[in-house]
């Protein structure tokens, strides 16, 4: 290939994050030419997809051009020119933050701490994604934007809360994406969709300036097409932020001292279908481990027999939920603009519970912290599927356990990476998951890059659509 | 003084820790002598005072000569042959936790993590110490095992909620005690029986086997006769324990880096009648401030305009009274040992509070944590009285604001020290009290030795009695 010849747009957009700094750099693609690419392909695609809520082809434009300047002067950031989304409940200065909720048009007065941090990396933001309805849920079924598709299959849900991020990245309309994660709402899209999540360490990324759903739990999370992507993204956000409670000033070093690889212990639970994992993901995540001796060691069952899924789920959203009963107030009194029956009833439900109650649900997550705290003793990673099912019809039924295999880290405030693990019977994608302690995310996406490798199922995405 | 000649019992009870173990090394006393003159003294002084709840003196003989075993062995303990208090919610195995409330006749089975720390460290256990039911409340005027009388005056509370083992340490019928603090147990009564406290750095000690009154709240307290025996104490009981959720296995360097002796920039308050501290107090710790120049450095006014003092003492009552509706169920319906009504109306309070008020009580806290760290960005140290009164008549009126200047250390989890400030012109002692940054601990501990030199109000302790 010569190197004049300009790359083609369904390259430019199925490329990782860390091919395209690589043509960028070797100025294979301008970025005005990348974020073309990008915004003609969301033109295009974005009303089956319904991925985005708001872009603006304008303030696109001018962030392109300010990025070929900067590349023409040799003055650019770590992401300089890179198309990326954002979750619409991350502020971005000007814009509104609508959270997944009608009404809510009244601009954020300024950048949350990770769009600020993309901005000052030179970073493309390309707009704002579709959501459930205040990130309760998991489905991207939003009944005031509509449902975002999963890119494989129209008419499926792409997961959520992150659903048109994870879509977004999946067809090929942004490089990466940043949005949330509080029970499993960056890992779920992602493991619908086929792409790589990262939900970090608690208080890694500082949270100021997204939509609070649970204090405790909530965690900025990435959205990628390969784990070198992740980590790029999480160097680029991870900090101390004096203005957010919940961030911690001395991170837990990015190693385990005693991660050696090919030596490494993993653990896997027992008896997946006795938790409600399907059948035919309980095969795939079989046939994966298979496949990864070398990239997982020693395989540990653990025991989980003392953990209720069930109850865990529970007492998480009951976190969210009473918590969203102030952050939402005035949105559930807006009468011009109602939210939907079922989120009124899931906040309704907090409303009829007393403080007593969610002082017991708190504990759940103190009883998940020291049972992460011994599971790490005895391994150093725990692999199983990031859900228990694969993507199913919008509009059909929903189960309820989507985010069980998705919770434990999030009450835990450990880090987990999802990637995709291969293809379901029915030609749908679903993610393998990775947890470990506290402060071993680099770890983990190191882990996940090899599995990655072995597993070659990455090239799945369906940017020639 | 011969140096054979035995020490009057007096001078044993009046002794600083430090200067005990010193008696010890050098063979001045030996633990039994020791214990002895302790015991006696309960005998005859603790009927009136009513410090203790549980003393048993065949236990306690039995420390005190395997005490004086291991010093003729010469392989002691860091605390070996100190008689020592608990409060009544820590753990003993075979003694009951009563926790202030009727009916808790069912044995320990294990040690609280502390219990087990003091009696590796060689200290004679003297016996469990009156407190607030549930350690909800601060004059230790305990319904069923009655009150604690102030040493310095019969007929006025000790504070609370460890008030048996402030008077116990005051009265020279414990050399030290350990307790717990939530929004400023272990302050209050260090304030009103002119004894010294530490509350730590949240996390910095382990509450396992402590009764629970809110876990985001709960602290282990010391109290003692001077700032360097609470030094000793921090330093037997600090460490990560990786079966408390709380604790923390990355604690804070135990130094500031920007604290110079003589150049220090203290914070004070600008009103603090206008906050509701007493107007003898408030000159008391004026002349306090007068004496301390070389001591506390530049004096910094810190705003606390933003600061609802009302509310951050609901909003913790409310965590503690929620927590217990569960933690106390079984004594809440236990019709032979029924609970005062004060303390079944204050857990009824919170039974009608919601998810929703909870979830809004345990934002101040994050809200505490913001300007805690604002405010050690200003000054090194915040400076002010430890309560807005001094020790009150036993069943007169309650003062609401009991607690108003020691919670926001509690609710931001950072140490705080509360040293004796002098006497106010009714005869009766009241605390000054140092606030760190969280980790700050000995820092905190050695200003305060420095203050307490310079007001030389240290020897006032009512051991003759």
């Amino acid at each position: 290939m010569n190197s004049q010849q300009p790359i083609a747009d369904f390259e430019l957009r199925g490329a990782s994050l860390c091919q395209l700094l690589h043509w960028l750099a070797v100025g294979r693609v301008q970025p005005q030419a990348l974020t073309d690419a990008y915004q003609a392909a969301i033109e295009r695609l974005d009303p089956q997809l319904n991925a985005y809520v708001d872009v603006r082809s304008g303030l696109l434009q001018d962030q392109a051009q300010m990025a070929d300047r900067r590349r023409r002067d040799g003055v650019i950031g770590r992401l300089d020119g890179i198309p990326l989304a954002l979750k619409d409940n991350l502020d971005v200065a000007g814009w509104p933050t609508r959270a997944g909720l009608p009404g809510r048009e009244q601009p954020a007065e300024s950048d949350a701490h990770v769009v600020a941090r993309l901005r000052a990396s030179g970073a493309v933001l390309v707009g704002k994604t579709n959501m459930d309805e205040g990130a309760l849920g998991a489905t991207t079924d939003n009944a005031h934007f509509g449902p975002t598709h999963n890119p494989h299959r129209h008419g499926y849900t792409a997961g959520g809360s992150s659903g048109g991020a994870a879509a977004a990245v999946a067809a090929g309309l942004a490089v990466a994406a940043v949005g949330s994660d509080s029970l499993g709402s960056i890992r779920i899209p992602a493991s619908y969709c086929g792409v790589y999540a990262l939900k970090p360490t608690h208080g890694e990324i500082s949270t100021r300036g997204m939509v609070p759903a649970a204090r405790r739990l909530d965690a900025v999370g990435l959205l990628a097409r390969s784990a070198e992507d992740l980590t790029i993204l999480l160097q680029v956000l991870a900090g101390y932020d004096a203005d957010d409670a919940r961030s911690r000033r001395r991170r837990v070093a990015f190693a385990l001292p005693d991660w050696e690889p090919g030596n490494l212990r993993s653990g896997v639970l027992p008896d997946l279908g006795a938790i409600g994992v399907r059948p035919d993901v309980i095969e795939l995540f079989e046939q994966a481990l298979q496949r990864l001796p070398h990239a997982l060691g020693e395989r540990r069952m653990v025991d989980f027999s003392d953990w209720d899924f069930a109850r865990a789920r529970r007492s998480g959203l009951l976190l969210m939920e009473a918590e969203m009963l102030d952050t939402f107030a005035p949105d559930l009194t807006d009468t011009r603009h109602p939210v939907s029956p079922r989120f009124r009833s899931m906040l309704g439900y907090a409303a009829r519970k007393s403080a007593a109650d969610y002082a017991l649900a708190d504990r759940v997550l103190d009883a998940a912290i020291l049972k992460m705290r011994r599971l790490f003793c005895q391994v150093d990673v725990l692999v199983l599927p990031t859900t228990p099912q694969g993507a199913f019809p919008l509009g059909g039924p929903v189960p309820d356990s989507q985010a069980d295999l998705t919770s434990f880290a999030s009450l835990a405030g450990c880090p987990a990476v999802s990637l995709p693990m291969g293809t379901l019977p029915d030609g749908l994608p679903v993610g393998l998951q990775l947890v470990g302690a506290r402060g071993s995310d680099l770890r983990l996406l190191e882990l996940a890059a090899v599995c990655a490798a072995t597993l070659d199922v990455a090239p799945t995405y369906p940017v020639l659509a």
